[in-house]
C-alpha cells in the first residue's frame, strides 16, 4: 500500500505546481466548478507551457529514434503527474485530455481506486505468475470473470477474454466458421480426414474460402484477418495482402436527423438491400459467408451512427442466412454511450450472436451466445488467452463505475455537450456540421480536413487534446470521469479556436 | 513494498504445509541438493495428495463451463502457494512444473525480484495508466526500451513492442510486405492513388498477393495471417480460411547426430532445394514470397531441430531472391538455449532481417535492422503497442537473468538433463528415442503418441508437470531458476514412470 500512498503524493506534489502555473499561464477563463471532481486533486484547468511538443519531448523523440519510427509520437508524458482528465506532458504542460489514449482509459489517470488496486496481494500474484488462462487458470478465475464481465450483458452467456481488440475479433472470426463449417457438414464430429490435411497446406476444403462481411468505413485491427474486415483508411491497409471478403455500405446521414428523417430512412434501407445482396453473390459463388461485423458507431472511419432500425434489419438478414451477427464494441463500449453498452440502444430482438471488447475495457475479448462455443478443445486457444491482471483492474474499475454511476454520468455529460456544440454551431455557421453523439461518444466535422487538422493543433495549443477520425471529423474519447465542468472548458476551448480559425 | 512482502508471506506459510505433506507423501526419494535454490525458499520435492484434477479442480471446471469451455483446462492453480519451480493446485498438489505456462514464465513462480519489481512506483504508474504506446510514451519510455531489450541482440537496430506473439509475427510480416512492394515500385513514396483506393476493396494492386514462405511443422500463431504460416497440427488450422502460401520442408534429422550426419547433411540439401523451388514457383506466378519465417527449432511441431548451415542456407536464398529473413524466437528465445537467442547458435553472416519474440520476454515484440522500419507512420500501429509494465517487469527479468548467471546455468543445467537422458536411454532400449536439446530446451520421442500421453500423465501422478508437442514427443520447456537438483528430480520421476510405463 505505501508505493500507492507515495505515487499519489507524487501526482498531488506534481499539480500543485502545475496548477500554480496554470493561473499565471493559462489563456482560458476560469469555470465555475459546477460539481465536485469526481478524481480528487484534480486541476481546474489546463496549462500550457510551451509549445506542443516542448523542447524535452522533441529530445526524446531523437532519442527513440534512435531504436524505433516516432513519426506517430504526439509528445511524451510525465504519467506521474497526470491525474484525472488532464495529462502531463515532460515540458510542465498539463493538458484536458478528451481523447485518452486513443479512448483506452475508463477512470482518466492515477485513478486513486486503482492505484489502490494496483497493490493488492491479488494483483502482485496475477502480474508476476501470468498464467496460461486456456490450461492453468487461478482458482478465483471463475469469480473473477463474473464480477469483472459477467455482470452486463446479461443476455450473453459466453466470455472469451484475449489480450486486445485485433485478436479478439480474429478468435470471434474463427469462432463463427468452425459453427458455419459444422453446419454446412451437419455434425459437431471433428472434420474429416480430407479435411485435416488439406488444411495443413492452406487448401480446400480444410481450409475453406468462408468470409465475412464488414462495412465501408469500418475498422476491425490490424491483424491480417482483422485487417481484411478493416476499410477505414489506405494508410492502414495497402500494401497488405488481404482476403476476398464482401462489403456493403454503411449508412451515411444527412443532418440534422430530425429534417432528413425521409432520406435517411431510405439510406437504411439501401445499405440493408446491399448487405444481403453482397452476402447472396459471395454465397453464390461458394464463397460462403459465415457472419457480419460491425461497429455501433464506426469510429476511426468517421463517427459514422446508424438507426436502430439498420441493426434490426442486419440482425434479420444474418439469422435469414444462417450467419453471426457480430458487434465490435471494442471504441463503443464500457458506458461511453450512456449504457453499457452501445447496442443496447437498438432494441434488438435478443442479443447478438458475438460482442468483441478491449480498450476502456482493459482486457480484449469477445462475449458469444452457447452456440458460438469451440466444440472441441485447442480450436480457440493461444498462450496467454488474456491476462488477469487486466481483468482484477476492470473489477475495481466496474466497481468504481457503479459507486460514482458513471454510465449515468456519461449520458449527462453527453447531453450537456450536444447542447453546447449545437449552440457553438449556430453562433458559427458553415464551420461546425454533424454533430452527433450518444453519451460523450460525440463528434462533429469541419468543412475540410485540412480545417479539422488545423483546429486540432489549435486545441492543442489552448490546453486540449483531442482526437480527428474520418476525413473531416473530430472525436470525443473522454473518459468515464469527464463531467459538466470539464466539457465547459473543452467548448470554451472550442469557441476560442474556431474564432482563431475562423479569422475573428 | 508493504504489499510485496505480505504476498512472499503467504507464499512461505504456504509452502510450509506442502513440504510436511511432501515429507509424509512423495513418492519420489530425497535427493542431494547440489547447490542452493535459486528461489529462496522453494519446496525441495513435489507432493501428490490427489489424483490431478482434483475434487476442487473439477469443482472449478464445473463453475468455469458455466461461462466459457474448459476443454482445455488441466487443473486450477493457487498462484499463492506456487514458488520457484514448483506450482501448488488448489487440491494441495505441489508439482515440478518443466513446462511453466507454456514456456513464458522466465523466473519460475512468485520470484521475490518480481514480487519487490510488482511494487515499485513505476510499475503502478504504467499499469494504472497504460498508454497508446505510439502516440503518448512515458519520457523514461526510450530508456527503459534499452534496458529491456536492447542489450541484446546487439547487431539489430530496432525494436517494436507488441501485445502478444501473433501480433507480433503478423506486423512483423506486414513490415516485409512494405518493404518489398516499396522495392518493387522503386520508391519509398506512398503508394499510388490505383493502390490506395484498390486496397478499400481488398484487390490487386493496393492488396497484392504477396506471401511469406513458412515450413512444415511450424508454429507462428492463431491469427489468420500467422495461422496461415502456421503448419503444426490441424486442430489449429481446420475450418478457417488461410492465404495461398507457400510452404517448405523442415529438416528431420535422423538421431543420433553424430551416426547420421552424411544422411542428416543430405536432408539440409534437400530441404533448402526445395525452399527455393516453393520461392521460384510462387514468383514466378506472381505471388512474391516477401519473405520466409522460421524457428530456431520448431517446438509445438515437435522441437525439430535443424544445422547451422540449413539456417546459413536459408539467409543465402533469403538475400538472392530479396526477401527477408525471419525468426520467430517467441519460444526459443530469452536465455534458455543457453545462448540469449538460439539463432545465435547458427554462425550467420550477419543479422536476420527480423527476430520476433514473446512468452518469457514477457512482452511480445520483434526486433529489425534499419530497412524494415515502416516509410511512413501509422502503417505499422495500433492501439496499445506492447505494455509498459511488461517491458519494466522484463527489465527486472533481464537483470536477475545477468545477476544469476542465469544463461549460463541453462548450458549448465541442459548438458546435465542431456547426460540424464540419454543414460536412461541406454538402460531402457525402445523407450526414449531422438533425445535433442540446446541448452534446458529439450526433447524426446515416446514410440507411440498414445504412450507419450500415459507417460505424460503418470509423470503428473508422480507430481512433474510437462508438456508434449508433435506426434509423441515430451518437450522441456523449466524456466530459468531450473537447476540441476530440478533435472535430478525430473529424471527420477521419468524413469520411475517409464517403468510402470515398460511394465516392470
Amino acid at each position: 500500500m505505501k508505493g500507492a500512498f507515495l505515487t499519489s503524493r507524487v501526482v498531488r506534489k506534481g499539480l500543485q505546481a502545475s496548477t500554480l502555473q496554470a493561473r499565471q499561464r493559462s489563456s482560458l477563463p476560469e469555470q465555475a466548478h459546477q460539481t465536485a471532481s469526481l478524481v480528487q486533486g484534480e486541476p481546474n484547468y489546463p496549462v500550457v507551457a510551451t509549445a506542443i511538443p516542448g523542447p524535452k519531448s522533441q529530445e526524446l523523440m531523437k532519442d527513440l529514434n534512435d531504436i524505433q519510427a516516432v513519426g506517430s509520437v504526439q509528445f511524451f508524458v510525465d504519467y506521474a503527474r497526470s491525474l484525472g482528465n488532464y495529462v502531463a506532458d515532460v515540458d510542465g504542460n498539463v493538458l484536458l485530455d478528451v481523447y485518452t489514449q486513443i479512448a483506452s482509459l475508463p477512470l482518466g489517470y492515477n485513478h486513486p481506486r486503482l492505484l489502490r488496486a494496483a497493490h493488492s496481494p491479488e494483483m502482485t500474484l496475477a502480474s508476476v505468475n501470468r498464467p496460461a488462462l486456456g490450461s492453468f487458470p487461478d482458482a478465483r478465475w471463475p469469480q473473477k470473470l463474473r464480477s469483472a464481465l459477467m455482470w452486463l450483458p446479461r443476455d450473453m452467456t459466453n466470455v472469451q477474454t484475449m489480450a486486445c481488440g485485433s485478436c479478439s475479433n480474429e478468435n470471434a472470426y474463427k469462432a463463427m466458421f468452425i459453427v458455419y463449417r459444422n453446419r454446412q457438414r451437419g455434425s459437431e464430429d471433428l472434420p474429416p480426414i480430407e479435411d485435416q490435411q488439406s488444411c495443413m497446406l492452406n487448401r480446400a476444403p480444410g481450409s475453406p474460402s468462408l468470409t465475412v462481411l464488414s462495412f465501408e468505413h469500418a475498422f476491425h485491427g490490424r491483424t491480417l484477418g482483422s485487417l481484411t474486415t478493416t476499410r477505414s483508411k489506405p494508410i492502414h491497409k495497402v500494401d497488405i495482402p488481404a482476403l476476398d471478403w464482401p462489403v456493403a455500405p454503411f449508412p451515411m446521414y444527412q443532418y440534422p436527423l430530425d429534417q432528413f428523417a425521409a432520406e435517411n430512412s431510405a439510406e437504411d434501407e439501401r445499405c440493408l438491400q446491399r448487405a444481403e445482396e453482397a452476402i447472396e453473390e459471395y454465397n453464390r459463388a461458394g464463397k460462403w459467408v459465415a457472419g457480419m461485423v460491425i461497429e455501433p458507431i464506426q469510429a476511426e472511419g468517421g463517427d459514422n451512427h446508424a438507426s436502430p432500425e439498420f441493426f434490426q434489419g442486419l440482425q434479420k438478414i444474418a439469422r435469414k442466412h444462417q450467419m453471426a451477427f457480430m458487434i465490435d464494441e471494442v471504441q463503443t463500449g464500457c458506458g461511453v454511450t450512456g449504457k453499457m453498452w452501445a447496442h443496447q440502444w437498438f432494441g434488438l430482438d435478443g442479443p447478438p450472436d458475438i460482442v468483441s471488447f478491449s480498450k476502456k475495457m482493459l482486457t480484449g475479448g469477445y462475449y458469444h451466445t452457447d452456440k458460438y462455443r469451440p466444440n472441441a478443445p485447442y480450436r480457440i486457444y493461444n498462450t496467454w488467452m488474456g491476462d488477469p491482471a487486466k481483468v482484477l483492474q476492470l473489477e475495481e474499475v466496474i466497481s468504481v463505475m457503479k459507486d460514482d454511476k458513471l454510465i449515468e454520468n456519461a449520458a449527462d455529460v453527453g447531453a450537456h455537450l450536444m447542447t453546447g456544440l449545437n449552440g457553438i454551431a449556430e453562433r458559427r455557421p458553415g464551420l461546425l456540421s454533424r454533430i452527433r453523439g450518444l453519451g460523450t461518444f460525440v463528434a462533429f466535422d469541419l468543412p475540410s480536413g485540412g480545417q479539422r487538422d488545423k483546429l486540432m493543433a489549435v486545441l492543442r495549443s489552448k490546453g486540449v487534446v483531442s482526437g480527428g477520425c474520418g476525413d473531416a471529423s473530430i472525436r470525443m474519447r473522454p473518459s468515464l470521469v469527464f463531467q459538466r465542468q470539464h466539457a465547459d472548458i473543452y467548448l470554451g476551448a472550442l469557441e476560442s479556436a474556431l474564432a482563431e480559425l475562423g479569422g475573428d
